[in-house]
């Protein structure tokens, strides 16, 4: 007679669990994916991690459930996995409603910017509030993130520009993880744009972005990522492979901002450095794309900035995953270039604007994204071993969440085997 | 000394009311409004209606309230009329992501109908449900309307297409308007498409369809309204003319669908009927927008199936509004061609697709709509004596409500003087 498996948390009798039967190569990213609506299915987790997947009518015979054991019924409903916003910058105060307005009404960015607009105004409005203030206004855009379905994001520094506010908001970042259910990633990104009182000399406020900040926050364990914007008004490719050096040097993982304005170089600069992610890519060429196949780095891409932004081009979503290229989708939620919020309309306008699948979407909102945070073997899918980071569904099928754009239809997120939200 | 003025409602200490100072003339069609942002207001209501609107200063040497009057507190919360949405086919059956996703992988509308998809499929949805069924459904989503803002709505039917299914959607929607706490228009749309078993004597459907649908339905006042998709593929000018001119007879006010694929004559025929609304007019060109001036015809644009369908063009709603027409927006949330969801979303998209303002999108949503519904007097505005349908959000402007987009804001909705939602 076999043992038991022990669990503290079991959904049972779903409607169905969305698997993904994966083949893994190279350097832990996913080639040839399914996506799998298996009906009829029990999940136990235990401690946090998923250890029995398998039809409901078996479910008794091979689990012990423990005295406190929490038990969700799964009827009608559909488990995904919690998504993973792999691209945020959560952090953040007040807004910029009338920039956006003013782009609407056929401003140009440099008018914006005549107007105090741009990210230098996000900067200033961080410098202006206290570590608390930014921690409140910041959870309660998590929460409603959570109630989304987002069981891990990541989101990072880079509005305030010197050390002292890059410090705070990491340390702001620190404590949205410690005090709210979900997994937080913290990015640093003082390579965010040059602050305007040292635009006359970028590359000594890189030397003092390599020299000092960077190896002040990863000595203070703030930051697990290490991202730079790599483009004509921001860091140029050597400016760029300075500060991400630096940052391995220290233990922090680049990321990149590239190819969104303009083709600088800044996929080929990812390939270099081994960037765990390349984001935007609005413009990669076929090149660029070449580049990326079988490179290891996750093309990450932003639906809700160029929708918001207005743009009539959207990055080449199909060319690459006909290279084979695992991409992933994220948020880029932000004050300046793109409110979308919640993971589901991420979805709807990765269809519209990329023209992805539905499954080419959901996987990369959850498997692929947790490969752009180096997570794409613990977190991301429904499978034996990894964190019980699910999302139960109120529909007949996973399709019906990106097609019902805008409308919600999350019922309960369980991040780490705890339920931390269930609708009314 | 004056009497002071009874209220049974009191929305106090509000951060702003949203009022439109707006001359009148013609038909009752506004011209040149405005939007203001009035600080530290409150209202009072009586009865459904609104009977004072002044400084949170002034409201108790004004205002004597009944021993039952409600009292919210409005401090830290914009007022804004609540949302009208003029032109929805909100009772429907299941789903068609599938026909969705197909759209968006390249598939042509000839490749989605082979597919058994298009009005059809939704035809054969309907014919098999029961009234029961399809009032749980809508009304579902209704509820979802109503918090997302939504006081007042259209709904259409129009999947039903044979006289037995038609007058079971319109009796859903009147249960709908029944037992739900918001106002609900009923449309009849018998015009919808020519249903599979007459399309070989369509001429014979429109004589059935004037001679005893229109009459039928007027006689049980199951509708207020009688619409007809004038287009290539569904209903000629001339056949359009006749179920709209049947419809007056029997008292049922003319809507149009216009220009949607393709500029036929729609938007004449809805100036020549007097049609309430011509919607759609997505190739509306400057004839037809000349043709709509001082029409009387509120235009009615519907961003979100424009987004839904991946269309490259977008209604002319800048031309329109520069040439002085009152346009107003709506959701056309249906199963096939808008799944877009909510009315804050709507005025995304419609600064976003359409260019439009925030302001110019919250009057289209709201006072616009209102006209459209042959309602402009009474409901869409903050006015003493109109109805006090108002929606609080949870925000200092209420120009961050189309920016965050797909986030909500709606913190409480007020509908004909009774609050029917609240946050939390």
């Amino acid at each position: 007679m076999t043992e038991k498996i022990v669990a503290d948390l079991v959904i049972h009798a779903l409607n169905a669990a969305v698997l993904f039967p994966t083949p893994y190569r190279g350097r832990g990213t996913p080639v040839g994916w399914s996506v799998v609506e298996q009906r009829d299915m029990s999940i136990a987790s235990h401690d946090g991690h998923i250890v029995w997947i398998g039809p409901a009518c078996e479910m008794t015979d091979q689990i012990r459930v423990t005295t406190d054991c929490a038990f969700i019924n799964g009827q009608g409903r559909i488990a995904i996995p919690g998504f993973v916003d792999s691209h945020t910058h959560l952090v953040y105060a007040g807004d910029r409603s009338d920039e956006f307005e003013m782009r609407v009404r056929g401003k140009t960015y440099l008018e914006i910017m005549a107007a105090n607009g741009g990210i230098l105004r996000s900067v200033k409005a961080i410098r202006a509030s206290s570590e608390d203030e930014l921690f409140h206004e910041s959870a309660q855009r998590l929460w409603k993130m959570i109630k989304s379905g987002v069981t891990t994001i990541e989101i990072k520094s880079g509005y305030g520009l010197d050390l002292e506010n890059e410090i705070k908001m990491l340390r702001v970042i620190r404590r949205l993880a410690n005090e709210l259910p979900v997994r937080v990633i913290p990015t640093f990104m003082g390579a965010h744009v040059i602050p305007a009182e040292r635009q006359s000399d970028s590359d000594a406020f890189v030397t003092e972005l390599c020299e000092i900040w960077i190896p002040e926050i990863a000595k203070s364990c703030l930051a697990s990522f290490n991202d730079v914007f790599t483009e004509n008004k921001a860091f140029n490719v050597a400016q760029s492979l300075r500060i991400l050096e630096a940052g391995k040097r220290h233990g922090l993982k680049p990321k990149i901002h590239a190819d969104e304005i303009s083709v600088i170089g800044g996929v080929d600069l990812a390939v270099e450095v081994g960037a765990t992610s390349a984001d935007h890519l609005l413009k990669t060429d076929d090149a660029g794309i070449t580049r990326l196949a079988n490179s290891g780095v996750i093309p990450t891409l932003l639906p809700g900035t160029s929708t918001f932004l207005m743009e009539s081009h959207h990055a080449p979503a199909r060319a690459m995953i006909e290279a084979g290229l695992p991409v992933a989708i994220a948020s880029d939620h932000n004050p300046g270039s793109c409110q979308f919020f919640g993971a589901s309309i991420i979805q709807t306008l990765a269809m519209l604007q990329l023209r992805m699948s539905a499954a080419e979407a959901l996987i990369a909102a959850t498997l692929h994204a947790a490969f752009a945070l180096d997570l794409g073997a613990e977190i991301g899918a429904i499978e034996v071993g990894r964190s019980t980071d699910i999302v139960l569904i109120d529909a007949n099928s996973y399709r019906l969440l990106p097609y019902r754009a805008g409308d919600s239809l999350i019922e309960t997120v369980i991040s780490r085997g705890i339920p931390v939200y269930s609708r009314e």
